[in-house]
């Protein structure tokens, strides 16, 4: 795999991941690009300790462009997107609209009320593939092995930025969550602050390590194992199960056999095994109604700079919908208090996505 | 104000809250229901330490149902609904597919993994009026002022409920949220846990309570009011304001000007007071675009039993929608890592929410 920086006619960096080690990418970004919006500002809530993004550039951004017009298909004589290109395989670059940015200066935030400081970090854009139509599920081995590299290396550079603390790997999938875009692709927010979810993950597995001496999640791993009733797909390396706990209706965990802090950790033969799991897992996912699913598929990583023994890499993929024509809201009880009520048992769910995953093979 | 309590055909409770003092309810539910179904189970989740409502039941509740098969409406003579009356002002009853149930026996978490319990607590529906076609924004200031004076007696009942540790009071309003049902109305959960946002809420003004012996929350009010820059109204008992760290595209909060564990503490003085401000904030939220707004109305109070003199009562008001056509979704960042990105500045909000204020009072 060969991997090409170029910059784009505005600045921003743009990286072709390709499959053939001869590639040649010499095509140029031919466009006239306005500058890159002001950086963002984030501000501190002093009722839950976190910090909030206001990115008030991000609101002009493009909402569900006509085929026609997206901005992440290959260019074409008579048409300049994102990709100077005409063809690629993976490609990553940054956001043009970002919420975070490595143009806004690192600051110690400010003691006034509400404490602010700038929106230091990075938002890339990840291209699957240059066929607008397809999706991750339709992506081929190979390709998914592609992605598992190019999020490696991404994961690799960007905790080396100045001011960035925790590097965030993702797929939105489905106007159900907000998408955007329908060109097939994923993210990554390289963010100037650990994460509240993984600040709570990483206390919690605090207090069990001093208790037992043993990481939180490889317990639980251990334990969805032991039982087996949630166990969806194995191999060597890695495992696929619907939690006990779990909180969307349909969220499973994809999780590697060995304590790692993140993708940029794994070895090459455990990427190599993770692409057929997780690819199998996304078509059950799609295999589960008669429509494609709206998911959110969320590679858990550990801090850059701290607690990078106690975090446990694992893709978290869930869905909000909970049966044909119904989804899941995040009305008052989850959004205003945090208390989840899931209406499917795991246990259900488990057993339809073995039989979903079951007939995507036949 | 008078309270009427009756039992339903399937032995839930049904209270009539009455402002004539010479109200008769006589009205008996002449359905034939089935049982009430299996209570819910509680599941620990290890690695954020928090409950997990497992409600298979719920799945089969009726889903925006049309207005002629309408449950929330008064009973007719041809048509039974979940109010045997044919008439009502507020009235309040347990909700038919709980995830929280007083059927559930009171037992201890078991050891095991999972650990689970069951699912104890109460579910409310709270009509605001026998109106299908009204909404909160288009009740009259004297209605708003029962539905307080109902959520005050209910908050203070379901408090003696053995098993509860919160009470939260919130309406749901308009699809875009979820809501299932389109009758106005609102819902009670008394949870047999303390919620997760209340929790953080909790710990955050432990910190500044140990550092400044100050309430955090009286600070943050005293510190919007000082700035004013973002405050939206204001009378002797009640300031509303949209706070400098707003997650949300529109978020408001209303806050008593004392320091009160929940909606039971304020005097009645307070309660008469806080209704016109409630009511002009969802009028302002109604009027900002041409559609009516969907939105969450979430009154956070103090646990039941513990930490009462660190909470303060406010209520949250907050939407997803960004602009016209445009909502906010809670994708990968908010959804997987607890991480908010709001597109509109909170001094930009505040000042188009008084606009719209205002306009609702020309």
């Amino acid at each position: 795999m060969k991997h090409t920086s170029i910059r784009l006619a505005d600045g921003r960096e743009l990286i072709y991941f390709d499959e053939a080690d001869d590639a040649v990418r010499a095509s140029v970004d031919q466009r006239d690009l306005a500058a890159p919006p002001a950086p963002t500002q984030l501000r501190r809530d002093p009722l839950t300790e976190e910090w909030v993004a206001i990115a008030s550039s991000r609101q002009g951004r493009p909402l569900l462009p006509p085929t026609s017009e997206c901005p992440l298909c290959p260019s074409k004589p008579d048409y300049f997107t994102e990709i100077p290109a005409d063809d690629y395989d993976v490609v990553v670059f940054e956001n043009r609209f970002p919420s975070f940015s490595t143009s806004a200066p690192i600051e110690p935030a400010s003691d006034d009320y509400p404490s602010t400081r700038p929106g230091v970090g990075r938002c890339e854009v990840v291209c699957f593939t240059p066929d607008h139509e397809s999706s991750f599920g339709r992506l081929s081995e190979t390709r998914v092995r592609t992605v598992l590299a190019a999020l490696a290396q991404r994961t690799a550079e960007l905790s080396q930025v100045p001011g960035v603390e925790q590097v965030f790997c993702f797929e939105n999938r489905g106007v159900e969550i907000g998408v955007t875009m329908h060109h097939p692709h994923g993210q990554i927010y390289a963010y100037p602050y650990v994460t509240p979810k993984t600040r709570q993950h990483l206390a919690a597995a605090r207090r069990h390590h001093e208790a037992t001496g043993r990481n939180l999640y490889a317990d639980v791993l251990a334990a969805e194992i032991a039982d087996g009733a949630r166990v969806l797909a194995r191999n060597d390396h890695w495992t696929a199960f619907v939690p006990a706990f779990a909180r969307w209706p349909f969220e499973v965990h994809l999780a590697p056999h060995r304590q790692v802090p993140d993708l940029a950790a794994l070895s090459d033969e455990e990427r190599e095994a993770a692409a057929p799991l997780w690819l199998s897992l996304v078509r059950g996912f799609d295999a589960l109604f008669d429509a494609p699913m709206p998911y959110i598929g969320a590679w858990h990583q550990a801090p850059v700079r701290e607690d990078r023994e106690l975090a446990y890499l694992h893709l978290q993929l869930f869905s909000i919908r909970r049966g044909p024509g119904k989804l899941k809201y995040l009305a008052g009880s989850e959004s205003a208090m945090g208390a989840f009520v899931n209406d499917i048992p795991p246990e259900e769910s488990a057993s339809a996505l073995r039989a979903a995953m079951q007939a995507t093979l036949s």
